[in-house]
């Protein structure tokens, strides 16, 4: 698969909800993902396909997910970006019980035919 | 100014239609522009604040500009991404009087102080 086409396997996945099957079979074994921010708990920079299945997992036992879209993808060279909506209320946290929407970019990173590179842009208000 | 800063300001600055402005006050005069696609007119990759500052005038000059929306900025680390809509009608070209709306992820690095590299990803279906 080229890079727009393993973007579009990513979109539908995770259109789908399906980010864990996205993650087995799209992304690469030492795939990186960086985020915007991090701290002790959830470290801004994770390296290998267990901590990312972590990440995710994390991510949907901390948040009720109320709804969301993917946009994309859009691709450049050996990249491609997606748009993420998310409509979620953390269960813990500073912000747990508060609904709140977001938006960010996903800008992944193709070589060899697999994701090796994760990164997400956003800013939290 | 921060990378956030930039971000801010780049935004402010589009949304009011002074793309001219924010290349003239925040980028570094040997900043690259990396499209998704070129040709021999307008080639994919571009560098310094002439040939960028030339582009923009194509853009303006080759389409009717209905509207638009910029959202972000969105940081992380020296990087921050903003998502562009459009709504145009091409004067020339294969798309000449064909209404069409896209979406465009910007992402942007900053050095210096100033933005040093813009690159554009999308997709032309």
């Amino acid at each position: 698969m080229d890079v727009l086409e393993i973007g579009q396997k990513m979109v539908a996945l995770n259109k789908e909800g399906k980010s864990l099957e996205a993650l087995n079979t799209l992304f690469a074994e030492d795939a990186e993902s960086i985020e915007a921010t991090g701290d002790e708990q959830m470290p801004r920079e994770m390296k290998g396909l267990d901590a990312l299945r972590k990440k995710g997992e994390w991510f949907y036992t901390n948040h009720e997910v109320h709804g969301g879209d993917v946009k994309g993808p859009w691709p450049n060279g050996d990249r491609f970006a997606v748009v993420y909506s998310y409509d979620v209320t953390p269960k813990a946290g500073p912000m747990a019980g508060k609904r709140m929407q977001m938006e960010e970019v996903g800008l992944y990173t193709v070589a060899g035919g697999k994701i090796t590179k994760e990164e997400f842009f956003y800013h939290m208000g």
